[in-house]
């Protein structure tokens, strides 16, 4: 009976998915009668992504497109896909012309026809259109430990992409923020993979929806598939050593998890993993990629990334050689970005035998089946779409949400927080008062540095806590620059003069190379200013906006409170200030382990012998903290089955109340130790987690169900394996022990 | 004619040899015959080591073993090895007490007769005998570069370890220093896989000699087998991920030659790699150690690490199961080393089934072969043998010349260096005047702590300085501890008094876990007291007494002459005054990267990814670095050919000429870059070198002399191979190109 049903539903969602989105059978047909017709230029051209410099005019308006130029490389070279913004973010109206111009021209005037596939970083929210939503990065993001706000956050920014009439978007960040030195760790959603994989599920499904050719999704891109996260100097795009085993368990997760989401793209790790450039690296581009995992969309390179094997790497003797390797290794689409050397010697090497046809075919293939899934064969652009809600208040709510659900409080000695409204307070710190700090990178620039990209109306720190409490009560000084003093001086005299001082510390904006680091420590000019408050016995509450957690080992004593905002972007003024006076109730939990210093970077999921020596495992704040203005209390864990097999469904709950006088949400945090393995297990590995809602007093009952295969390992021959034995099952300080029978 | 007298010299050679030393069928025999005689409970001891702890009396002197418990060892477990000391140095007597009581007992009463061999770590001299000769820490020897003082030292070393009555040396350490936070850095010979290879040849033929089974000789260990040097944390015994490409070319190469050399024993790495605990990897332990590289001595494991599979590593469920499995993966013999568990249990393993005799049969060959090749059958002590030169001023000396040619100049600011014996010196900082400090580590006691155990009659930096420009012309104040201030005040008015400050800076003693590290910055204290001396404006000359690069940018600048004096051991305090003073002319060079901060630790052989982002390859001093009273010049570098093939061999040439005025040594440095390669090929390698003695206006020709195996690289399939193609011969900037052609 309940079969029947089913099967009646299913054909019912065929029914219904059919008349708005192409069969897989339908679109396979489709990309056959359109590789019919292609040359060989027709394909090279396909698997060419330039810039979109290649076809603009230096120094004029975004959208006054150099016609001979986009001539050129439409219909002399039939490029398939153009990228990112000459310089800064484009106005929507600047959009639709440009994407208007490419795309008319390739479908008109190009002899298939074949329209452009346009895409972009939209990494948190369309940050290259002006005025958009912008969300917190995705360290924030983790740190809500939300899933259902993510995946709402990633529709909002499909939307406002879509908006801008681009169905591509360079998104998500999948690497495992496992080394906190690494520029691009704000890209993360910080050091754990079944974290990453929940929120990188969360995230492609926003993007790309039940039908990507809808116009308000996106197709998503899982990258940088597969290593790029952790350089053994913290630089940006420098040597990495990962063996078998640790990719497997580490970092491979969260990619299998969105591609069993749907992900239609991947782009490909810069970086060389074991001597090898994942660029030319078969085994990983097709071996694991394709014919293991059996992925089916495009494998995009990362900016320059072919041109970098003979460049960087070393590992070709020129530029042709270099694609020759590339695209036989498996990488489908170059972005070049800035030559049109690559589709004419692509073109000349499969003339030579150099790269057979099969790959040339199978890469355009791919390429189409994504143009045709976007529906870009239909319609390339959507004039006819009424995108009324880009930039509106539902969305910034939903932003404001993010940024108020991921911070983090992490110190609150005396219960200085909240604050009182009536308080006198001092508002000082380099990033006080600034809303690109806020932003982070990859904010209306590549690098988010530049304030006259600022939205209008957004409220800096300061200007949050002016509105909350009234500008007679806030004293501010800026005190330092990022790494300079300004006017300690000022600021001490006003601290005397205070109740608290506010002392909002943290980073500049970056991404990428420029953010590579000689020092983990936070800029001796910001201790510095702590120090000298914390002088005067005026109570202090640090709120960090840092990408990376920087070492504050000396200055945490000299904080009562601590609050983690990440880079929370440009709600994040509101819902800081809104949570250090208490009409928000924080809920943030750390996404990686915070460490105490600069020699002393562990994650939270090491080896019994990473606790051995006398420094022990002593990081600053372990992974998973987040504390709160009520108190939680757990009880009664209790586990299904003391013992149980292969088939089994564990099933585990626990019960939590809040205790406390105050609504607010906690994260329950279910953790598995495997307590003998014969690789070398971790202490404990997170396996669940769920965010509650709680009014004071309210309890409620949280489970989970879990199976062997939740506690399985990757073994010594790389096949991931459950062995029988005991193991630990941890909620808070409630522990259970249960025995594993094959 | 020439083939003749070949043949007549081997005979002869062998009749001589065979003499003193037994044939390998020989030994076979011998082996045989004993092993017949043996039971399992004999066995199993013989695979037993255990610390001098467990026969001795807590408290009373060192030779006053307890006899009740040497008979249970010896007769009741028949355990086959003792080591180390018991809390610090013994004298000579009291050493020739302990091994008496012991190998008397052992041959006498044992039903076996079988001589016990006892180890101990000489690890730099034979540390732990009283007023023996301490020579430079292994770091330092290698900062001469030259293999010929290494060799001679290490004779020394085993002659004063043998007049301890001592036959096996757990040394030389032949990890690779590729990671300055780790503790154990000053125990290798840095970061070079060349010079390191070198360097271990030199010390296992100093250490072995011809014939081991000599008097004066001791049978070295390669340590430790394989991958220890490099953890992720930089924590002592921690998780380390090392590939296999990365393992076979950059760790290795240094085992492969002392295996070559024909060292007798190795020790096991007590950490785990990529997941795996080495002493239960039967890949690395069977499989590359024996049958691969045919292997024929013992593997000991480190200290308790069989225990440790399970209390650390959690691979196992309890002690019994880690036996089976270091067993069964190859370990010969347990450093246990406080417990008579080990033998017990591994014999129930045997009587049940789970470890295979023949197991058992093969480590215990092993064991006897090297007890054989001691001599220990025929003579386990040596009372008859005058042992006279220990400690003799000749010993000495060969420890000051190598402290003297370890002693690295890294800057000489004005020519600043060396001092004018007229001009009054202020010296201070907290390594000026302690030989602890000189000493590091394995000095009498494990730490090198104490300095109640310090050598009479040696000389501190200061006093020796004093020794050379006479009390009055010297100021002292200590200023800081390693990581106090003390008076700094009082140093800054003497600095103002004074013609120039000599600062010596630098680490306190430790080694292995107490030797973790938080942070790589030289502690604050002591770069406030070179700062404040430098407001002064007297001149700084830096001494750092160091076993790790502790990071010092900020007072780099300060200082007008930098002196690296590693640990150079007692005789250091008088090389380094020699050296400012110039009685010496400096001729160290830098084994190792000294790195400009904490967050850009990058070796020389990188990548050229390594130096692509803004903070590129910016060492504070690179690789190979030595600075010089004299100058030489480079000219003439020659190649026999421009193309070259399998089986050619390139004759390389160079001239050097001392173009100063001062005789003075430099190394010639030889390095190959492979232009093109299919895994990522490092910016440059070293393949040669020869430290060369010049008068003033000498010149000389420097020759080396390659084939195409100096140029191959470990390949994607874990094989050595040349890939043909252009490579750049470069010695200091003279540089050519080359073809290779298979």
């Amino acid at each position: 009976m309940k079969k029947i049903l089913l099967t009646i539903l299913i054909i019912g969602m065929t029914a219904i998915d059919s008349l708005a989105q192409l069969t897989e059978e339908q679109i396979s047909q489709k990309v056959d009668s359109v590789m019919q017709t292609m040359t060989l230029t027709d394909k090279v051209g396909e698997m060419t992504q330039l810039a979109i410099d290649m076809v603009s005019t230096p120094g004029a308006e975004p959208d006054e497109l150099n016609e001979e130029s986009l001539r050129n490389v439409l219909l002399n070279y039939r490029v398939g896909s153009i990228l990112n913004v000459a310089g800064h973010a484009y106005t929507l109206d600047e959009w639709h012309s440009v994407i208007r111009q490419i795309q008319d021209m390739a479908i008109d005037e190009k002899p298939t026809g074949i329209p452009v596939i346009y895409g972009i970083d939209s990494v948190h929210g369309a940050n290259y259109t002006m005025g958009s939503t912008l969300f917190p990065q995705q360290i924030g993001m983790a740190a809500t430990w939300n899933t259902d706000l993510i995946r709402e956050g990633s529709r909002i920014s499909a939307y406002e992409t879509r908006a801008s009439w681009i169905p591509w978007n360079f998104s998500p960040v999948l690497d495992i923020g496992r080394n906190p030195e690494w520029p691009r760790f704000w890209e993360t959603f910080g050091e754990d993979v079944h974290l990453a994989s929940k929120m990188g599920e969360a995230m492609v499904e926003g993007f790309q929806g039940d039908d990507v050719s809808s116009p308000y999704r996106v197709a998503a891109t899982a990258k940088h598939f597969l290593g790029y996260s952790l350089p053994a100097s913290g630089h940006d795009r420098t040597v990495a050593w990962i063996p078998d085993i640790q990719l497997r368990e580490h970092i491979l997760p969260p990619f299998e998890a969105v591609f069993d989401a749907g992900v239609h793209t991947v782009m490909i790790n810069s970086g060389e993993v074991n001597g090898i450039p994942v660029h030319a690296n078969e085994e990983i581009l097709t071996g694991l990629l394709r014919d293991e995992l059996g992925f089916k969309g495009i494998a995009v390179s990362d900016w320059a990334d072919i041109i970098y094997l003979h460049d960087r790497h070393k590992i070709t003797k020129d530029y042709k050689e270099s694609i020759k390797v590339a695209i036989n290794a498996g990488v489908d689409m170059s972005m070049v970005p800035l030559d049109l050397e690559f589709p004419r010697l692509l073109k000349e090497l499969v003339e030579e035998g150099e790269v057979p046809m099969s790959r040339i075919n199978e890469s355009v293939e791919r390429i189409l089946r994504v143009k045709f899934l976007l529906g870009l064969f239909d319609q390339a652009y959507h004039p006819d779409i009424d995108y009324s809600k880009f930039a509106s208040n539902e969305h910034q709510q939903a932003s404001y949400q993010t940024a108020v659900e991921s911070i983090t409080l992490l110190k609150n000695e005396a219960e200085i927080l909240p604050l009182s409204k009536e308080a006198n307070v001092l508002v000082t710190g380099p990033t006080a008062h600034s809303l690109i700090y806020l932003n982070g990178g990859w904010s209306r620039t590549w690098q988010g540095d530049d304030p006259q990209y600022d939205t209008p109306g957004k409220k800096t720190i300061l200007d949050a806590i002016r509105d909350e409490i009234g500008e007679n009560n806030v004293n501010y000084a800026e005190g330092t620059s990022i790494d300079e003093e300004i006017d300690i001086d000022v600021v001490v005299q006003a601290a005397r003069e205070s109740d608290v001082a506010v002392i909002a510390i943290g980073e500049a904006t970056y991404t990428e190379m420029p953010g590579d680091l000689s020092d983990m420590h936070l800029p001796e000019a910001q201790r510095e200013l702590v120090k000298q408050v914390a002088a005067t016995g005026t109570p202090i509450v640090l709120v960090m906006v840092e990408g990376r957690p920087r070492i504050i080992n000396d200055i945490v004593p000299e904080a009562d409170g601590i609050v983690m905002a990440y880079l929370p972007a440009h709600e994040g003024g509101r819902a800081i200030a809104d949570i250090l006076f208490g009409d928000q109730n924080p809920s943030g939990h750390l996404p990686f382990t915070y460490p105490s210093d600069s020699n002393d970077i562990v994650p939270y999921d090491h080896n019994y012998t990473d606790e051995v020596g006398p420094l022990g495992f002593n990081p600053e704040w372990e992974f998973g903290t987040g504390l709160s203005y009520t108190s939680y209390d757990y009880s009664n864990l209790t586990v299904s089955k003391a013992t149980f097999g292969a088939d089994d469904e564990l099933e585990i709950s626990v019960d939590i109340t809040n205790s406390g006088e105050m609504a607010g949400k906690d994260v329950v945090q279910l953790y598995v130790s495997d307590l003998v393995a014969s690789i070398t297990p971790p202490v404990k590995r997170l396996r669940g987690f769920e965010k509650v809602n709680l009014e004071p007093g309210e309890t409620q009952t949280v489970r989970f169900s879990i199976t062997a295969d939740d506690l399985a390992f990757v073994g010594r021959d790389n096949e991931w394996i459950t062995e029988e034995g005991e193991f630990k099952i941890q909620i808070e300080d409630l522990e259970q022990n249960i025995i594993f029978q094959k």
